[in-house]
């Protein structure tokens, strides 16, 4: 008995449940967990079924084709390893965070690379037995620079997401173009407050009472993208905004790991510039 | 088109959800929000789903009975007014936040009465228009005393929650199962830790960083009924044991405001000694 | 013997600590509780001793002024009730919360008023034998329309703090000025996020998992005063912006009625636009 | 100028601070920072200054054990690397969280060695190049196991904390004696819920909806010694006690981390059975 993630979104009509339901009973499939939710404001039915049975993923796919809606849009996803390229640059939280469950078999992924444009991170990244390349910005406009790295990241051949674990620099339109819904970022504030650059020094002059990290999918504008995880942490005036920065680096690190995971085991869906996640 | 929500538990089997789902298109009904889970632990199947429509709820009931195992408990309710009494003692806290709720018309209910063991709360409470009936303990042993509440309560055509909003005495057994998982309670402390007398103090000689409270359903076991909600402040040691109940204080009261708006909304499914909460 | 709240704030040079605990000792003075902070960046020093002792205030005023620097800001407080105003406009969440706390005794203040451009809290507000005065901005613009509230405020002898709970207009720059650090606002965001008008709406349309509250004194600025505090709540995507509201008030009132009661015990000093709680 | 952290505790009385920080000045020390604590109920002082000066220790801490009640405790810290031993068992997260730190420099710390009674994070903890030691239980008594486990561990010239990174297994008294507060651990509950084995099962079982991980130094009676720091993670019905552990992992190697940089910044003080923490 094989499983499968299936995951359904359609604009929403009457009998959406029904029509899937009996497609299942009709495959003699086995529900482990199965998750509906209806977004009223733009009237879209999104579901997410984990399943086992004995199918061909084809037919079914067919099938559930023929009964929904003309827009549905069906994935239907035996789970296994996704491949996976870091993007680092100088810290060491996130991607050792990565790099200690990926080792612990925690994380249901291959780690194709780590990408910098700094080599600082190699020796870390290198114990763990992961190949490090390093794509120094220095004398590159950014244009050129994302040639090169996009370069060697096609040149794998098949990639699921691109994790920025603090990579610091801002990503061209062609760069996000090129891996839409597949670049997940960690920012390290709460956004939307304090988007863009030296987010704590920002927390710090405002003399807010709260610091936060959110993980968020990559679109072209800066910090904009569609939210998958947030958390904060209670600070107080005794923060200096490096103190704010090392006890940030906590909250960063799990709520990063934590949409990775959410991404890895296909829980997320995107519509328009938010997420839905079972 | 009425709206009604429908509470489906029994133990699991393969195509309750499709069964289910049929039976609802077949009814024409336009569901709002689906709700379903498995306990894979003891095989039970627990759905809730809000739907609008025009039909016979008794017909759609006998419909869903004979589709489903013989064990399958289904509620078909319209949202309207639940009727509960409040117990007090002293704290004026609880009491309050559900009064203020109330006269906000934020709980879907109507509050028959409070009762207590003092008459300490009662111009509190008559400030709302609500009854406030004192049932003094002194000179009574607790069968005695929980008898002549137990009169006040039972003088009322129908009751759906008696909500135990800060009443600081144990109940018998008896008037535990007069109201099987009808009593919430709310105890000052992140149950199981510090369960019985003086938590705060108790949390206090033990140290903890960390202090909560508990919505649970009331059973015989002093503390140990279903937990409905819960949650928790950080402290440090300059709180003293006082400083942790007035602190305190506002944990219980909105844990317990959360427990009763989930039970006056049906979210609450109590299977042996758990909640499911959708 | 008499308690004392002393608070003390300079530019911070070395020995403040020695000569003021000199001159208390010299004064026989038993300290309940001390805390101290500098702020490095800028340079101050804050001080807050809570003491007990049978003194001449202005002399120990005289000796403080005489040891410390001289910009210096030396209070020295006889805790007591605080005169406070609240003002509000349709909501009740945050305003009931204080008045079940006043109730209880649990503010060290005198409730003088309340004030609101609508008249549709004065049956809550009666309730309690509190004065509700209703200044209604019809046909007003904003000065006139405050001209009137200020010169019901001023009628009173003398005031602490204005409360702001849940008051839905911006007020004027005279209004502002004329109440320096004693306007105390509930904004109903995690501020800098989602400043201005409807902040649920905003935080609904960009995909916040996360939505909270700040109080804060409020200057010249819109929602950019000094935070006194703040606090969060996890949501989800099945959130509504209304769903969020609703649960957004419980956080609300709870940050206001700490921010308050941390102005009443004289636990906050403000320098430039952030504060130091102690 | 050095920097030294001065740590003072005794019985309470009149003048403490004023005498410490008439020293302090006679000493021309610049303050960095100074929190005080009096516990109220023990009748105890706490202080503890960041200090930066040109001074003979010995000289200061004779001077303030003159000044000082006798059962004053004095210590001056050069703040400097200490050295730790940790022990582990199979599950790598909570070390794994300290390795990189460490690789980092962020502890300020020598990791000495770790110590297991299986091989199996031998490789991780190679790979940062800090020896790993196996001390297998195989065949042993705990006391016969523990004796060895101390003989290597006494093989070191100087120990300041010995770290339970998930050792999962009960220290005998002679063990704890040994190393009295200085052994810092992490439990997987939120103490004192969930004693003993098993936490997250017994936390299933219970039907919370708050997981939660304790830091504590260890003393002979089983997961009852000082505690640290706490903190917690919500989780609802569909967690099984599996999905608890998982999830539960990240709340105890952020708790356990956090609670060993307080140690090694010297900001515990343990009085009876509990901590105060500057």
């Amino acid at each position: 008995m094989q499983q499968y993630r299936i995951l359904i979104d359609s604009h929403d009509e009457k009998g959406l449940v029904y029509k899937v339901s009996s497609i299942f009973y009709n495959y003699d499939l086995n529900i482990l967990s199965n998750n509906e939710f209806v977004d009223k404001v733009n009237n879209k039915f999104f579901m997410r079924s984990v399943v086992t049975g004995n199918i061909d993923p084809k037919a079914l796919n067919s099938d559930l084709s023929k009964a929904l809606p003309n827009d549905a849009d069906i994935k239907i996803i035996a789970p296994g390893k996704k491949n996976i390229i870091l993007m680092v640059t100088k810290e060491s939280h996130a991607v050792g965070d990565i790099l200690i469950r990926y080792e612990a078999g925690e994380l249901d992924a291959n780690i194709l690379a780590v990408v910098s444009n700094y080599a600082l991170l190699e020796p870390l990244v290198k114990k763990f037995d992961i190949p490090f390349h390093t794509v120094s910005h220095e004398g590159l406009d950014r244009v050129e620079h994302e040639e090169k790295v996009m370069e060697f990241i096609d040149s794998f051949d098949h990639l699921d997401y691109i994790v920025l674990a603090k990579y610091m620099r801002i990503l061209t339109p062609a760069f996000v173009e090129a891996y839409d819904e597949k670049i997940i970022n960690i920012h390290h504030s709460f956004l939307p407050a304090f988007i863009g650059a030296n987010p704590y020094k920002q927390a710090f002059e405002r003399g807010v009472k709260i610091i936060g990290a959110t993980a968020h999918f990559v679109n072209n504008n800066l910090d904009e993208g569609p939210i998958i995880a947030q958390d904060v942490k209670h600070i107080d005036h005794a923060y200096s905004w490096q103190d704010m920065q090392r006890s940030g680096r906590d909250v960063e690190k799990i709520v990063l790991s934590r949409a990775l995971k959410l991404a890895l085991e296909d829980r997320i869906f995107v519509h328009m510039n938010k997420t839905v996640i079972f």
